[in-house]
């Protein structure tokens, strides 16, 4: 099954997160999203012509991870959105993660 | 007239933005919102219950921000919403990013 039509399943912390080296690995089924240093956050910024555009992505980003309970924090203003994806509960990054950020990519 | 009610108007570049002294006078103005501490940007973060409300509180500020064509850095995800107010052209505070300041209070 491909990432994108995976269900987020419920974290539910005390499990670890991904390492480092799982979580670049992961990367290759994501394009465009990048890892922070530590490997603890996933984001990708998205470019758009303005404003209004901009915000409508944001709110779609935001209907799809309500939907499956795994938030981003979307930020955005005049010609961009970033998106940034992190499981608090367990201070890192989880499938979950990559599997809303494939969806996203599949929104895009 | 009341910060809320007045529009912004364009701004060219060129000019000064505000000092920090006279940040720091006008954010009496905007009740709840704060100044970094070059004074350099305007900040309020609003709190919610869920993620679709402070989505849609969002959308409400980017709305309001987009007729008076001076946008914020919208920043949200589950429970709260950050709103930054900046204005790019004179690489800090104009009169603009408190007018706007004091709409997004009529909104709250």
């Amino acid at each position: 099954m491909t990432l994108k039509n995976k269900t987020c399943e419920p974290c539910r912390g005390g499990v670890p997160p991904l390492t480092l080296d799982a979580a670049q690995a992961m990367l290759a089924n994501v394009p465009a999203w990048v890892l922070n240093a530590s490997g603890t956050r996933l984001s990708r910024r998205f470019e758009f012509t303005d404003f209004a555009t901009a915000q409508a992505f944001a709110v779609k980003v935001g209907e799809a991870s309500d939907t499956e309970g795994h938030h981003p924090v979307l930020s955005y203003s005049w010609g961009y959105c970033e998106v940034v994806f992190y499981t608090h509960k367990i201070g890192g990054l989880h499938e979950n993660d990559f599997i809303m950020a494939a969806k996203v990519n599949a929104l895009g």
